[in-house]
């Protein structure tokens, strides 16, 4: 099957959850900027950390399927897969926010964000079986090191906060926070070995 | 006509329904594991079975239309259809949470589980019907085995519920919650039948 | 320019109106179908109508678009005028609902009616200009009696509405009412004159 | 890459943003003409002014995707930019509406404003300096006074606004609006050297 329906899906799913979150803006009850901050100023951080999270998973999600012409049910599933996990996103942030970065909720946050990395490696693979021996994905994608790197950040910052947030949580959380925002910046650039493929492919055949 | 618009507005209407009940995610109140459990814990639930059943129908609705290739007005109502009692699955679901999965709610969930079941049913028939005699879609349907065996459990599941449920309603409930789980999930795995018939095309034709 | 943005905007404005308003919909308070009627009855009815309403305007759009295959920045603003009153018919279904049918509600909801029936008429004139002396969809509309009559049911029910209303509201309410739901009505069955046009398409050129 | 998937995107988060402020229009409390001004007059005229503009906005983005046909990584990431600053205008003006015009909500409405038209002069010209020298949209853009006269207008009712703001500010801030609501309505025809560009192209080549 062709990837169209699948992309046009998830371009919808997450079109809804990047903009979904201004309906959760309250607007701030005075009229000057002290107002704006203390009712909205966390709610506006969070909205910038989704929308570039969301908007670093759209970028490479449709570099993926430029190296990707047919799909499976398999591929079907595993999407939806990633899709369900960046889906619940803005919750486990909203959570996050609402409790000034508590240690069990910026825990699930890091939770959330491992199973979202989880499950794109996962589709990744799926697609790489099904291309086959010569498959364009696996040579774009090389060792992958990026997301080894960015699973294992997501492994340490969820078991500093876990575990050591018990004896020191402020510092454990800082250190978790800084794990959770390092590991996404690192796709902020997305793969240029896809590109690479991309442009390679006319010249090739 | 060609499915283009059908297909993207379909896409447009399952993404948000798959997506919008983010938002009747309650933030739980305290920061432990007790307090999302407590506020939380059967949204979650709902959520997640909402966005399987969705992602059901979005996968064997994507495989259907893969061996359409022209619709008609008849079609594109007999979708809207099939769109509507699918857009108010969140809307039951949320009742028989609420609930605590009440006799009136759990039978109303069937109800809805069965509509949107039916409308599939006719969605096809009307394509194959559009089709013509050698119909690729009625080839990949064959003697649908799976729609009727789902159409029985659901009718089962409401029967048990809505009838038994006046003498021993706990044990009914359980019956008929099985009854609806075990249905859709039949369809998990997409008609492999479908993708037979598109995998022949290229080289029948 | 081609038609694709135009028909895939559009289908994303149709499908949140046509979705959103689940969202309004109260799950009851009670258990049994005393409560789902009392607290949802209205609701239900409501979100029926408007998903009728807004599949028929999708419907013809989407018959619309099969004959037009250019548009101009004039045409991009006559449809971005229908959907502005497309979007505002939930909530003036709304205000109907929760005043249980008042006069001004009714005549509200008339006159969002008949702005969209005008804007859609623009729209069609809009196209017509554009593709010139034998543009495919002038001869597809014809002498366009459907929406001629469509437009004079709606003007006929916001004035009976309207003036008769002050001296014997329910009965005006009720004719008003009558002519605002027999409108669509006509137009449940899309335009064969156009599906008769694109099917001699193929054989005509 | 091609835009196909660019386009479907910004289309998907401009149709949310474009109808997600039906969900916060207030139904009336009472049922005549009164109340509905009183509780949602200024919602109506502020969903009016949010669709006009983001419909001016994706017209314009319409007509720029007509002479770009590769994208890059670049390209992508100014585009989230600017749907980022498009996305917050709901709750900017909301702001506006509901402090009934204060100073500080009406400079904030500015500087989004200013954001985004910021973000769309970027976007053109990440995309002018992939095309090269012989650029579709540079030739189409040509010296962009317009742009340039916008992002003037912006800047003049934010420094009006701001600084006399503190002095007169119910002059300060009806100056203010005017530049606002102006700069937009500049764009309301969009591109016509774009349109040209475009049609010359079947000609030349």
């Amino acid at each position: 099957m062709p990837t169209t329906r699948l992309e046009a899906f998830s371009d919808g799913v997450l079109a809804i959850v990047i903009t979904i979150m201004v309906l959760e803006l309250r607007v701030p009850t005075g009229d000057d900027l002290a107002a704006l901050r203390h009712s909205t100023g966390s709610g506006l951080l969070t909205y910038l950390i989704s929308f570039v999270f969301i908007g670093i998973y759209w970028n490479n999600h449709h570099h993926m399927f430029q190296v990707t012409e047919q799909v499976t049910g398999a591929t079907l599933w595993a999407n939806l897969h990633l899709l369900f996990w960046l889906s619940l996103l803005p919750f486990t942030t909203a959570w996050v926010d609402t409790t000034g970065f508590a240690r069990t909720p910026v825990t699930s946050y890091g939770v959330n964000l491992l199973a979202a990395g989880l499950a794109y490696v996962v589709l990744q693979r799926v697609i790489i079986r099904f291309q086959g021996p010569d498959s364009a994905l696996r040579r774009a994608v090389g060792r992958d090191t990026k997301a080894k790197a960015s699973l294992l950040l997501y492994v340490l910052g969820i078991g500093v906060c876990g575990v050591l947030g018990h004896v020191a949580a402020p510092g454990a959380i800082v250190v978790a926070m800084i794990c959770f925002v390092t590991a996404p910046l690192l796709w902020l650039v997305p793969d240029r070995r896809i590109t690479r493929v991309v442009a390679e492919r006319p010249a090739g055949g």
